[in-house]
């Protein structure tokens, strides 16, 4: 049975995933789960997953959610190319370190600038809240400075960690496109 | 050469990795960067952690740093016993789950309640904003009910992922026990 997988597109770890499956050509079947028409919280989405978050995935009856979880469990399971997830234990620590520093930066501060400047205006019909809107551009311009500067040292290395691409870098460019993308702001005006 | 740990035990994931050294008994160098006094702002830091932040390790020349890159790490360089972090590839996503799920919950919301209504008001001497420390209380306590009703489904399971303690009861306890800790407070106010 094909591994099922529970996104919607314009969720940004829904991307990453979905990114990495056709890049490594592991056979999906792709179940949309529309967060504007409110099905993470239907009956049969919280059966998959009871925090009503995108993305998960269903590996034949085993259910996983949380983007950096199902990436990992994946590259390991599917025994995809070692450069998405490096074997080497010291390598998979260093594509480790980024998986976690991003949730409490890129993840954060990228998604929540793009919820407060255009998304939650759209949705809830309101006028954009400037001061919360600079506060969170502030950090996430801080954050895309330390992307800059620190992981790829000053633009002198092309990949987050290391010198091949890794699941690193699917959840980077995912994040960073958010709060930039034409393609997001038309889905939005749809 | 032992393991260094550099740590102040004031910070939530500064202590999960020491007790987690403590509990599987492998030797290391306490090393105490007093938050404080700006020790994470000088320059013998920085070059262990650009974003100067604890814990990070330095194992024989090997710098890691993230809580939770170190914690998986250390449980498979150093082989400690397996429910700290089980090498089957389901029980280990399992765990995973947990890791990734608590930076934007548990960590977030614990961290910001604790730092809104004592360490802010006590480092600049101001008064407590109310509604900061209502939203964040509220998001706190969404979040201790997941805990509960969700990951140790409606207190019938003892440890967050499983049947045994794992890295994710040390993550959890650490943030779980920062808002309410008498001895937190007097470590504050030294």
């Amino acid at each position: 049975m094909a591994l099922k997988l529970y996104v919607d597109l314009m969720s940004q770890p829904s991307r990453a995933i979905y990114l990495f499956l056709k890049l490594t050509k592991i056979p999906f079947d792709l179940k949309l789960v529309k967060l504007r028409e409110g099905e993470h919280f239907g009956e049969e989405f919280g059966k998959i997953n009871p925090f009503r978050k995108v993305p998960a995935i269903d590996d034949n009856g085993f259910v996983l959610t949380e983007s950096v979880a199902i990436l990992r469990y994946l590259a390991r399971e599917r025994k995809v190319p070692d450069h998405w997830y490096p074997s080497d234990l010291k390598k998979q620590a260093k594509v480790d370190e980024y998986l976690e520093w991003q949730h409490l930066n890129t993840r954060l501060f990228c998604a929540m600038f793009f919820r407060s400047k255009f998304l939650e205006p759209m949705m809830f019909n309101r006028p954009v809240e400037e001061k919360k809107v600079a506060r969170f551009q502030g950090e996430m311009e801080k954050c895309l400075a330390q992307i800059e500067n620190i992981w790829l040292e000053n633009g002198k290395k092309k990949f987050i960690v290391g010198e091949e691409i890794s699941v690193a870098d699917l959840l980077a460019v995912c994040e960073l496109e958010q709060p930039g993308s034409k393609h997001t702001y038309s889905c939005l005006k749809q």
